[in-house]
């Protein structure tokens, strides 16, 4: 391939990725697409114009996942399913989400254009949701395709403004009416590409993720109710102190999990004390702990651990312990047999690959409960995400879709025009 | 002393205690008066003729100290004074505070009653503030009288509504231009009575506490800066977790504490975490330290090696340290030659009693560093105070008041109609 062509191409995933910008952009620069708002509307629309001008066939279903469809020569019944999520969080990027479904777009594009139509089907899909920006609820898209949803699960949601769930898609043109979830059996393989959202990639200078495993999520509030004191009055040994207790807890769970294993990762990222006054002894404080790790029996190993080591801090300080668990998603292994082949198309190219486990989850982790799936990463700036300064640099972008387009020709096309 | 009249004495200082709660009193049965309010006007005003009816001479000073004087028959130029503090906390209780000015009053009043005017001139004090609840200025009252404060140090000071202290202090009547603070050199004694805030008396069984020293106090705002980052996608290995180097901290300086020197005591009371969420690593987390003691030379190296505990944690997370020390008093010793005295005395009328450390702030450490003070406390319920669960039973409320007599007896009138 010529320096020109290129540069061409590099422009064009560039020109791509600005243009889904624009619907939605903030004041600062970010990206606020919230499902079923007026800008997730409009970039619906768009991308189905730009799908249709591809020579795509498209539709929504019943939830507003929006598909582009190039029939498939010989085996048209299969689908190879590929894209991301168009929804952001509130002041996002440019790139989670989006930047995924661009890829696989321009890379089924310059495919029917390079070979004609594929032996199977491949659909190009925009899914409406993954975040669970604007309502309590994740992965909306991607659970109605493989049937874990139903309309209870959208009883009593609504948004901060209190607009109710049915109410907002109702609204925006899917009615709640005519909602009947089923999944999609007609899927053989699910394939997504999304930035990295972490700086592994960057650091080690690779070009390109492959993701064997999706972690398992466990999420947890814990509170200590102990006894509101006074600073100056209150001996040491006759306090209930709450945040003392807390501290030893985030202490000595962070010090296990790293010795446990590595890559297993913990976090206390919210931390609520009462009455929190500087001269008052807290009487209660709540924090959060959210566990990862892609081994469901490690993961479980440490929870286990963690009820042991608070119940046993919490019991020699006389404090009340109570433990909610509000998230428990289990690890996914995704499907590898493609690893050693596109290794091999990756390394011909010159670009540099490594094996990864994602830490963040992804519509990928939700196909791959039920379909072969594919994920893949190209590096992230800083590894910031969720923020306007999101960054990829070109180079990473097009060379994500060149390995998507040799990942969807070795999945729909390969022993036919090959 | 008959049955019948403890129980009219009993009833007396109930009664006075109940009676001024009423200037203040809130929905929620607690006490609110603060400095130059209302409430405080009218508790002042209404005070002020109590001591009227009671043969004082009354006067107020310039920032609104109310005195009851009853002239020294001998040495009328050397004064006793003794009293607390009027202004209460917001929903504060009956007794911190006015309960010291009541028992002050009640035991004078007696005294005059039974032996006459005394040698030494007494005065009753009712402080015109030391909470600092209004105003972000603790013991406006006793500094004005030891000459500890000056027109500056009221210099762009305003109430949370935006009203400024000298428009508040002019507004109550105590002209801003007429104040020229001086310190009183005619104090030979201060003496204080005051519920002790905490459950050292209670849980020991002892009717009176009588204070040797009231701690140092030392307060820090501590704040760490480490970097948001995703909790997903973010090694263990590569975060600079603030929330964690602040438990370590916390937990490493309570059990410090603890080994260091009994009685020492340390309070992590407020937290204050960023962005506070639970699937983003803390980027940053200020914490408060509030520590106390009653020699300064423990008091300053628990101090130091507070510093140096940070920086070592803060330098093995790579994690940026401020540490902006907020508060610094230094613990004051109270004049213990009465105390033998007073032992032998509170022991004759069947009363229990024990030495002890004020771990809370009073008037009698701002007195106690200009003259010789006494301070004595009375057990609280359950130790609370600050609140309208504050309680007293009305025993202790009368013993406190007979050693009042004893003591001011002592001090006042010994050698003359003893």
């Amino acid at each position: 391939m010529s320096e020109s062509t290129t540069n061409v191409q590099t422009i064009e995933i560039r020109e791509l990725v600005e243009w889904l910008s624009t619907f939605g952009t903030t004041n600062e620069r970010g990206v606020t697409r919230l499902l079923y708002s007026t800008e997730w509307i409009k970039a619906q629309q768009a991308l189905k114009q730009k799908m249709h001008e591809a020579g795509m066939a498209t539709y929504f279903d019943g939830v507003g996942n929006l598909y582009g469809r190039i029939e498939g020569s010989i085996q048209g019944d299969t689908v190879i399913l590929t894209g991301s999520h168009i929804d952001t969080v509130k002041q996002g990027g440019k790139y989670d989400g989006a930047y995924g479904i661009l890829a696989s777009f321009l890379a089924v594009r310059r495919l029917v254009e390079k070979y004609g139509p594929p032996i199977k089907t491949i659909e190009v899909v925009s899914l409406c949701e993954e975040e669970g920006s604007r309502f309590p609820l994740t992965f909306w898209g991607s659970k109605n395709i493989t049937g874990e949803f139903s309309i209870t699960s959208i009883d009593n949601i609504s948004d901060n403004e209190g607009i109710p769930f049915k109410k907002a898609m109702n609204d925006a043109g899917y009615p709640i009416d005519a909602y009947s979830p089923k999944k999609r059996n007609d899927i053989e393989h699910f394939v997504e590409i999304h930035i990295e959202q972490g700086s592994i990639l960057e650091k080690n200078l690779k070009d390109i993720g492959l993701v064997t495993h999706i972690v398992g999520q466990k999420r947890y509030t814990i509170t200590l109710t102990g006894e509101s004191n006074h600073a100056g009055t209150t001996p040491m040994d006759e306090r209930k102190d709450a945040m003392v207790c807390a501290a030893k807890a985030i202490s000595q769970l962070t010090s296990i999990a790293i010795s446990l294993a590595p890559g297993l990762r913990i976090t206390a990222g919210q931390l609520i004390a009462k009455p929190n006054v500087p001269n008052v002894v807290a009487g209660e404080v709540s924090f959060t702990l959210d566990i990862r790790y892609h081994d469901k029996k490690v993961l479980d190993s440490y929870c286990e651990k963690v009820i042991e080591v608070l119940e046993c801090i919490s019991n020699e300080s006389d404090i009340q312990l109570s433990v909610e668990k509000w998230t428990d998603i289990d690890p996914v292994t995704l499907d590898q047999s493609l690893h050693e082949l596109m290794k091999k198309k990756i390394e011909s190219k010159g670009f540099s690959h490594m094996q990864m486990v994602s830490g963040a989850g992804h519509d990928a982790q939700v196909f791959g409960r039920h379909y072969p799936t594919t994920l893949i990463f190209i590096p992230s700036c800083n590894g910031i995400s969720h923020s306007p300064l999101e960054f990829t640099e070109d180079e990473y972008l097009e060379k994500g879709v060149k390995v998507m387009m040799d990942t969807l020709y070795h999945l729909a096309y390969k022993g036919g025009i090959a």
